[in-house]
């Protein structure tokens, strides 16, 4: 009955309304419009949204997707900000949005993990863990409090906590593939096993990897470890006010991962990145004039206490583990900051009641640290947060509402995240290029580095502007083209893509053809998110 | 020209020598005989040993081996004790010996790591490092001195500091794939990517994990992070005299990883491990009679000052993080360990020189302590000793040569090793439901059980025997198969596997199918070690 693409899409929708119910295959051009709205130019249409509620619902949306040859866009939670947020990389796609599938399956103090669909929210998963009075910690990101936590974790994403890297702090996955077919990973496959929540690898090839970064799998459950609050939390806070100070710092931080000292990561921000944190753009002080330079960020950073670097980090473990730590982090910091402080609960409770006294008697200036700290604070104790959210509306000319939603109110931003070595020269060398490139573009390098690993740095450059500015968005994409293929040049390799650089990863090496191999193996009309980090072939 | 698998293999020989030397293109009888050969009763013949001194050379043999649908069965340096040392899981295969491949190709003091071939033993980087002055600990496992590092890798083994889960620290991968093709994984596949020894995942799906355990592709080279030797070591040994005290044990250490005062495994043996570690079985005790148990046990316990249940561990800091890990420790095993002792260089030095002024003075018969602790002290710093080969010799009725060779001797050694959450009632059940079957059987049941990780409990259940005994072959296979069944069915799955017992997956189930769709694109003609971790399918 159906001939050509058309047919086939209207066919395929009507059997996902048939499975789902029609208010569960949305069609209206508004929503559909939203969906292919990002925070930087795209041309996807979306051809219409499904929201199966289990897994079982999800398996049988591939099939259906198959039988009409039709590209289905999986997401959780769709806040895939900086990156494409909810815009399938190929055009006419139909996004499958996972955010009813939002249960907590399973939950384990005594074994510390809690096991989740891809709906679940961070904010839902920190809100179930105070309900319990649980003494667990999650890690949460920076980004807002209704992303995904496994969305995030699919991503590779990384938080604050010593659990902040995401991706090798999961297990037993369950995964429907692009045909339809439903797997466990790790000890899921065998019914009973009782070392599945707790096990990573299982037994025989691992397969985890292959679904993260992917389009061959849509991962509908996984376990993620809980980290149990520590005796003692610190957070620590430094500034260096010299220009050319990173690369010291660097390398003074970089043993006190290795050796254990520090077990999360450690936040690294520039000055623009932390009065963008701080502030919106200072359009009367620069008498409307784009980039931020000159004398009025010198000003900027002098009246807001700002160093040219900025770092936050956590301290975590027994009272004694953690004196020890501030001990072993003020003597490699020594000499290589202008400025370290340590702050904890008591602190901050005293400061709220007696900021002026507290100011006078340690001559420390709590209240300002505060507010620079505030929002990573909390997420150093695996408390999610709504406020970095604020900073994408830094070259709008109104503030941000109190709901934020960058792809609806115009806000441009994009992230490019190479990662360095965790060495001075590297870190060093990366910044600068980047810097540079943004500033050449008219845009303010706002830059964060993260001790993501014991050896990594991850940096991430944000491209913020405002994309009701005629123009803005052509030069924001050849601002992130020219930065990709100059860190890329220069050997740093981003760990994570936005939709519209997928094709900045070869396609001839080796490794794509594997990828490709498996790729057309598992999924051989293609209809699992064409061209997401893998080239598209063309469909059949 | 071919007719038939003899003649394809005769021209696939031919064509190895050619490529490889006469001189590495093994042939003869008693050297095919005794790789065919392991610690346990095995049918399959090997028809070569092939030698490649590189990755092209390894790219080139799997090419012939293509051509002529040759089964080839690569090993490292093929000591994979207990599991079945070199021998192929399909009869007639060609072994592929990487042991050539023997090169250390990058080092990094200052980010930790080095990069290194598959015939890398642990004495050979091990050496390397001490050469070279390193403050750098590489991780070593019990197993022997000629083992190589990446083969250990690809079994997901473990050892004893914190860099213990092997798997969980290399990066960068260059795999051979079945078909000859070549890749490099992580960042590895861009050119002068500068962070391919450091950043595990690298950017788009993540296939390292599918060449583990598996039959998909050869590492021929990897980087493995070190660690920085730490400014203070102590031991830890703790005696339990409780036979029922283990569940306690394990739910007092749980809390000391999850909160990162223990930073690596903590070892428990039961009493058989630690006779067996200490000495060969006592035939004149037993009048000749197996299992070793009942008075003589209780005897052995007695003299040889061993508990129940004997752990040892390492702890790795500053002096100050060190001294705050000890009051850690001894506070959470209170009432739960009869004798609890830490152990540090400065003490073995004094009591090497004074042991009987320093039991005087303390009470502490450290002399006895070392012989436990010995071959574990080294392991716990990243040295690799033969010692532990030795007890492989138990049941035999002569010591253990100078230069053990299990294989060679006759020893028969199986093991089996389940993994449980680190929960006490787990891992009691997964410890005395192993006892009884190997006792059922005639055997001792030597259990070491290791906290590899923040929730799980690897457990190492041995079956030694003496393979010139008649019969014996026979009766510890069926212990084997009764272990597999009865713990399977009780939920506890193996980490690992040995070469007689792969069909013991399930090959049903959606992720074998997954398994087995990826091999087939990867490996069309099933060359590579047909039946390892994956059910055969019939050659084409």
């Amino acid at each position: 009955m159906a001939s050509g693409i058309l047919s086939a899409l209207e066919e395929a929708l009507a059997e996902w309304s048939t499975l789902l119910g029609e208010e569960n295959v949305v069609m209206d051009l508004p929503s559909l419009r939203a969906a292919a709205t990002t925070t930087f130019a795209t041309r996807q249409t979306v051809a219409g949204i499904i929201r199966p509620a289990s897994s079982v619902e999800v398996q049988e949306c591939m099939r259906i997707a198959n039988r009409f040859r039709v590209a289905v866009y999986p997401v959780s939670s769709g806040k895939n900000w900086g990156y494409g947020s909810r815009v399938p990389v190929a055009d006419s796609s139909i996004i499958l949005d996972l955010s009813r599938m939002n249960r907590i399956l399973d939950f384990s103090e005594e074994l510390a993990y809690v096991t989740l669909e891809p709906g679940v929210t961070q904010e839902q998963l920190y809100a179930f863990l105070v309900e319990r009075g649980s003494r667990l910690w999650m890690d949460a990101t920076g980004s807002s409090p209704e992303c995904s936590m496994i969305g995030n974790t699919m991503e590779r994403g990384f938080g604050h906590t010593p659990y902040g890297d995401h991706f090798a702090n999961v297990c037993g996955f369950e995964v429907v593939l692009p045909t339809g077919e439903r797997i466990e990973t790790g000890y899921g496959r065998f019914a009973g096993a009782k070392a599945t929540p707790v096990y990573r690898w299982g037994v025989g090839p691992v397969v985890d990897g292959l679904f993260t970064q992917s389009n061959m799998g849509i991962v509908t459950r996984l376990t993620m470890w809980l980290m149990p609050a520590p005796e003692c939390f610190e957070a620590l806070y430094f500034r260096c006010d010299k220009e050319d100070g990173l690369p010291d710092l660097i390398d003074a931080l970089r043993p006190l991962r290795l050796n254990g000292t520090l077990r999360s990561s450690i936040h690294i921000g520039n000055d623009y990145k932390i009065v963008n944190a701080l502030r919106q753009y200072p359009w009367e002080e620069m008498n409307g004039q784009t980039p931020l330079r000159g004398p009025v960020l010198d000003e900027l950073r002098k009246r807001l206490n700002i160093g040219y670097w900025n770092g936050a980090g956590g301290l975590y473990g027994t009272r004694k583990q953690v004196a020890e730590a501030r001990r072993l982090v003020s003597k490699a910091l020594k000499g290589k900051v202008s400025k370290l402080q340590f702050l904890d609960d008591q602190k901050i409770r005293i400061a709220g009641r007696f900021s002026g006294v507290y100011r006078l008697v340690t001559g420390w200036d709590l209240a300002h640290t505060l507010e620079v700290l505030k929002p990573v604070y909390g997420l150093m104790k695996g408390i999610p947060t709504a406020k970095p959210m604020e900073s994408v509306y830094w070259r709008k000319k109104t503030p941000a509402p109190a709901q934020p939603d960058p792809d609806r109110d115009g806000c441009g931003l994009l992230w490019f995240s190479p990662i360095s070595p965790a060495r001075g020269q590297d870190v060093d060398r990366l910044a600068s290029l980047g810097s540079s490139v943004l500033l050449d573009f008219g845009f303010e390098p706002m830059i964060s580095l993260t001790l993501i690993g014991d050896r990594t740095v991850a940096c991430v450059i944000s491209i913020a502007y405002d994309r009701d500015v005629p123009d803005e968005d052509a030069r924001a994409a050849g601002c992130y083209s020219a930065l990709q293929r100059s860190l890329s040049e220069e050997g740093y390799q981003p760990y994570r893509l936005g939709i519209q650089s997928m094709d900045g990863l070869r396609s001839e090496d080796g490794y794509s053809q594997v990828l490709r191999t498996i790729k057309n193996a598992l999924d051989p009309h293609n209809v699992m998110a064409p061209g997401r980090y893998l080239a598209a072939k063309a469909r059949v």
